[in-house]
């Protein structure tokens, strides 16, 4: 079978944006690699943005939900009470919450998106504290619903809402955002307590621990543990979004470990079902779960398919420190092939931190040259950061060491050519 | 296996709801019928709220599904180009679009929840028209996040954004929101086109067919070709919002259809995946489709498998008439069966049309009761109504007669005996 | 001396208004006379807008502010204690407050302009509700700042924000905007009364007995009272914005006496002064009065110079009921020479009560066509309404029975000559 | 002739402030000197916060104004021609305008208070640009009303508005706002160049070239030559808020004079009457000057009475650079004197430049306890700044430089007693 690519040019919208950098009909996936309908095989190093850190199709995950399906186990029942979802909250409970003693949180299903658990987030903190002001970092990415898109700072994504009111949101300063010297945090924490600053009373700080389209800036522990305490200091809620830095992503389950950061609201959402499957919650600490029944709603929230696989990544991959250990290795071989590219590329630099790593190559052409060319020998990849200028790998955590190297392999290979052309196009 | 219920109370966020009605734990389900794990079989009058409008596991849909996964199809491909979204976009493109001289609408992936569509469809509209207005109706309810929250009519729902700006919205009254007598739609003229009204420009006019939340009030004909040629005079995009009410529900694939409704845009979701799995899109007019790559993106967007499902909802069920006219029929039967249910309630009236029916039994607590004994009888079926005054009706399409019968034999039964124990107790 | 007019077109903004109707220098004025550079004295039936409601240049006010200035009398004090604040607040407790029956009232001096006052009333209505959500009325006209822009009807006016946000603002119809058998406002009070109708519980009502700006609609005692009622069941305050309707331009001191309506808060403004400077101020109930020193403050607010003229139109016009009657003799003329002017333009009809009442004769460029007549002949008189379509009398209360009919006269004269005009250009 | 001052408790609304701090009342003012009713003399170093440049009832512009009332002069015009309008212009275009090559501004006529000057400058940067946001700065004070005070810091202030909108703001560290060490212009500048930073492209940049309410803090040549220059590289208005800091106030007529800052519009109020009265207006350049007629329009704009002393004013004191000699000579005293004043007070610093001076006492229960004592003493003097902690001098440009240092004695002699009590309550 041969897909006419002229049905997607003729149906699907502009926004359509993935498939303009990898055109080619893919039919077939399986761990780190993707398979064309022409046959070509290409590693992944996107991994559907965070989405799939234990790979495609994990046989496991495959597994139990062919047996679930086959059994006519439940596709869809709303929010009712089904056997999936308590055997996965209980072994979210027994395994991620308990042993990080995170005991005093809850778990809101919220719509399947990340964007949904970011807004119920939103609301849930201007409830409680009865204020409206959130604040916001550059270069952050919380979504593209019309409350998460308030705190995005792209510009060009918040121009997708026209003239619509991005409002109730104050944008301040990421570690770093300012170059080395400068302490981003002493000037937040300096307009907040200015009272003549105009910057209303906070209800949240929202962050994430490494910001994944914003270019992979990772904050630091200080940092981190510096807007939490600001937060208690304000009276307003810290919320972590950890949807693309967590499950494992940054080397451990949250990207907080190890830190002194106790948030109030967790967002999750990407690598939460394992298998690709939409699936988004928020974890809220137990005296701040003050919604009403129904009062945040959604017709797809707690995906029952999603309950099936999620419960599969946790009993696999989280019930000792077997896998965060090979994560962790597979991290530090990432430095280094990172660095190899960074070295030929004149002025590039490392970024991120964990599995969550890229190249600031200088610019968004170059960077985008160097993934096309990584697709023409082989190899998906994709750009970050506010001028695209930052090639970021996301591959899956499972990836094998021989994938990890050709990966690495073919993005030196394609960095050294561009860089090449680039040099003599300048001469 | 017996599941302990503690859990739920223990993790699960107080926002959690049907699962309050419904205090069982559910493990299978076929067609119309759902088993819980004590063996009990319920047939289903709620329909993951119009989410199964072709049932439970719907055996080809489950083949085609359990093939895919078999043969690691793609789980999670971003949007990048898939086989199965070809397949699923030439389907809908043969015979949803061009059999209703449709031709000239793309379509655009949002993440998997109606709310995201909505919120693509009110950016879009601003975008176009550089306005930010947007014009809503009574008892709408369009969606939880900030932006379609905003639409939303219901004050609960509404006071779960705490003090966030909800704003950029005229609320208007629906169709037969004053009463018999009064039209509304000459007063939305009136006050539109008084340019000292104080009501901005319009950007976009967004109603539903047919209300779901809002307690199952119907559009006429004439008023919803009103709103059309209104949002036509003012320069304003007309949204028709067919979650709830479209792939079947009021008898026809879409709710406006055989009307003089051209719409803009239309969003779509519920039961788009067929089977449950969450999935939305937007409809354009190719001349709106003004969106920039990625301008509008979202992870879980074009769920593989979704397209896998949805694409057998299209060839099953839509090819020819012949699903449609039997809709038609059981409409007929769900009729006659809720009038039967309305003569035994003092005062009460039917509402809605096809297969989006119910009573307005006059009071919530009646609505309750008249629900919770149904349940205890083995029937699951849920309120809607501003007040939950209406006991609504949304089985699947593909109920068999009998089931249907049967159900509606049940809340007959059930709507006596509550007016008959609240004879007693008034007296 | 002559009066080189570049002077205007070379340095004033064009939003510069009246100058363009009235293309002469004025240089002296008294009662309800105004004389220009060239000698031509012309009729005032203007009135500056209604801050001019006991004529200009009143021998009393000016003698007692000549007497002020000659004496070194404060100018501008803040709001210190001043000898004449202290005149004044008590003039206006022994002859307005108290014979009313409104003892509760505290007086709060806001910066010296209507919008002023009304901007605080917004603001304090929001403070003591803690609700955001102002319901105005179509054809309403608060004033030109951001808040009070914000409830005005008029899209012009509205169009002078650029994108800002007027937001916070639920516009209703005002009694009448729907035609004559239409009840208003039992359309707002549904539309209040449904939980689902995404009308935010309001913080307050606010409406102008009589419309001035938005074309001389009188609002009946019915439907104030109704508005009244509706406020107090919903917990809102209920604002009047008399600022145009007040100081006896409706035949009584407040547009809204002998109705029963008890606003918690009242703003005035215009002809507080008498003397045509500025000065405004908001009434509020004691109970309501909960703003912190300085919480909303204004250099000039509590203009002394219009303490020692205000106080004057107090103790001259208002001691007894004298010169009350006498404008409600002069009303009746004023009804009754304006319904000669409508009986000569085809379809036109009178509009208002009291002393503001105008004539709609359908069109704005037959009003601007009579008004242009008017100054030809001598005569000052504006249109006011949606599209200029009413022209509107507002002459100085104090006006002479001669001047008034002479006035009159030409306005009759000036229709006469339109309609004719307008005749011949139709053949 | 006694007054009761029950009157002012018994009415005035608890929004009072000065008198607050000044408990008497006053009934005569000359030059710096203020009488109160027992006949005690204070000497003014208030000004009417900067609204008495040239001091109490000058005997020129009295004059003036007598002679306009007496012969009937025009009081109140709306925005109609007069002679005292065009000589008012006359005289700002040949003293103001030309000599300082700024012939390309138009004037615009607000309502007579700052707040209105400031509210039409934020509408005509939105509608010029057709952006909403708006940069302001730290312990800015631009007004009360809701557009004015959405750019305003103080959190005391903004509270007023209850849960109303203060949206469509940015606000940024003004010049020094981060310590000594710390360049804020360039911090703004890179969250402005950030394209991912969040803040929307600004329709306006606005500051007061010396924070008059914030604190008297004094932005450098180098700051606001640095703000101009940011404005220009993103297409936004530069609005300069001279209200406080002009009129001589900061040394020249307006305080940005002799640095490369060519601002796009400039709102003025405060003491452009001269005499204390009412009176604002908005400086734009030509080519902004889009407003249509009457788009932003006042009741109020255009005092007459103001022209007439405003004028004077020009005429008096602008001609030549004399008086402006005069000035800078008194802000040398000034500071001599303030610094006394500084020496006094532990860890007290100097604020502020030219006429607009004072010491920052480092509390504000420090401040307020000078401040009070100088009430006993026979001056009057006011505090400023985000905690009051600012001992502010505003004293006439024209006050005589024996009051000048008698006022400087009693505010030496209040500082080393407050002091010398606070240091033995200490031990």
């Amino acid at each position: 079978m041969s897909t006419d690519k002229q049905i997607f040019a003729r149906r699907e919208s502009e926004a359509r944006s993935y498939c303009r950098s990898f055109d080619t009909v893919f039919t077939k996936a399986v761990g780190s690699e993707m398979t064309a309908e022409d046959g070509t095989t290409y590693i992944d190093f996107l991994a559907g943005c965070s989405s799939l850190n234990y790979g495609h199709n994990d046989p496991d995950m495959k597994a139990a939900l062919m047996d679930h399906v086959s059994a006519d186990g439940i596709a869809h029942g709303l929010d009712m009470f089904t056997a999936e979802k308590a055997a996965w909250l209980e072994a979210y409970e027994d395994i991620i919450l308990r042993p990080r003693g995170m005991d005093d949180y809850k778990i809101m299903m919220t719509g399947p998106t990340g964007t949904n658990a970011v807004e119920a987030a939103m609301k849930l903190a201007r409830k409680i504290t009865g204020r409206r002001n959130i604040v916001s970092f550059t270069n952050a990415f919380h979504g593209m619903t019309m409350g998460a898109l308030s705190l995005t700072g792209n510009a060009g994504k918040r121009n997708g809402a026209g003239c619509g009111s991005l409002c109730g949101v104050t944008h301040m300063p990421y570690d770093g955002a300012f170059g080395d010297g400068v302490d981003t945090l002493k000037q937040v924490e300096m307009m907040l307590d200015n009272s003549s600053s105009g910057i209303d009373a906070p209800a949240a700080f929202i962050f994430e621990p490494i910001q994944g389209e914003g270019g992979l800036n990772a904050a630091s522990k200080e940092w981190m543990e510096g807007v939490a305490r600001l937060a208690k200091k304000h009276g307003a809620m810290l919320i972590v979004d950890d949807i693309q830095s967590g499950c494992g992503r940054s080397g451990t389950y949250f990207a907080f470990e190890g830190m002194d950061v106790e948030p109030d609201m967790i967002t999750q959402a990407k690598s939460l079902s394992g298998f690709g499957l939409p699936f988004a919650c928020l974890l809220v600490k137990k005296e701040h779960d003050i919604w009403k029944p129904a009062e945040h709603n959604g017709t797809f929230r707690g995906n029952t398919h999603a309950f099936v696989t999620g419960r599969v990544t946790l009993e696999k991959f989280w019930k000792t420190d077997e896998f965060q250990s090979k994560v962790q290795e597979k991290a530090v071989m990432l430095t280094t092939g990172l660095q190899a590219v960074a070295d030929v590329v004149p002025g590039a630099k490392l970024k991120g931190r964990g599995m969550m790593q890229g190249v600031d190559v200088g610019s968004g052409d170059v960077a985008e040259a160097i993934c096309a060319k990584c697709f023409e020998k082989g190899l998906i990849i994709e750009t970050s950061g506010a001028d695209d200028e930052v090639v970021k790998v996301l591959v899956a955590l499972t990836v094998s060491p021989e994938n990890l190297r050709k990966g690495l392999d073919i993005l030196l290979e394609a960095a050294r050519e561009v860089t090449e052309n680039n040099k003599i196009a300048a001469e």
